[in-house]
């Protein structure tokens, strides 16, 4: 019955944090090291591994570590999925609004 | 740094879960009660209350008890900011990738 799907399971969750949400927006205009973020979000370098490991493994960020600096980066997944979720979810509503405005359209006067 | 939304925190980790989602997509085809839902979902009623109070407290379902029968339904909130969060994300994406297209195109054959 229920529709599993582990990567919507994961991605959601990893969205669910402003940390998390805040580091996808900042990885969207470009690349950053985990200090850069750990600094912009005031936060200590073990809090923001945790954030970008939760994110990594949701699949929306991947890293590359030389030398001593890891760089984050977004992909390989980049919500398809979840928008896809939510715009079905939205028709559906959407649908059902429109069933009821025509039912009432057609019943309008139509009481004794 | 982060804006910070409690709206979307609960929201997301509200969608993050399979049953969740499904019990959203159930009652956007109508209401239903919290026993209907358990039975669908192959649940016990207490497995299923506490999904139904997890999406209630995110304002995603509202539920009304008359006698012994505990009726759900979709609102207050129908996931309209969250589908804003993940169109402007995916906004700036587009336009990232878009600025990378017209660099390219500006320097091919440019090099020396």
């Amino acid at each position: 019955m229920v529709q599993y799907s582990a990567h919507l399971d994961r991605s959601f969750a990893a969205v669910a944090d402003p940390t998390r949400r805040g580091v996808l927006e900042r990885l969207g205009k470009g690349h950053a090291s985990i200090s850069d973020l750990a600094t912009r979000f005031d936060m200590t370098l073990t809090g923001m591994k945790k954030h970008v490991q939760f994110l990594e493994e949701a699949g929306l960020v991947t890293t590359e570590k030389v030398g001593r600096v890891r760089t984050c980066r977004l992909g390989p997944r980049r919500l398809d999925e979840e928008v896809r979720w939510m715009a079905n979810y939205r028709e559906t509503l959407e649908s059902r609004l429109n069933h009821l405005g025509e039912f009432l359209e057609r019943t309008r006067g139509k009481a004794p």
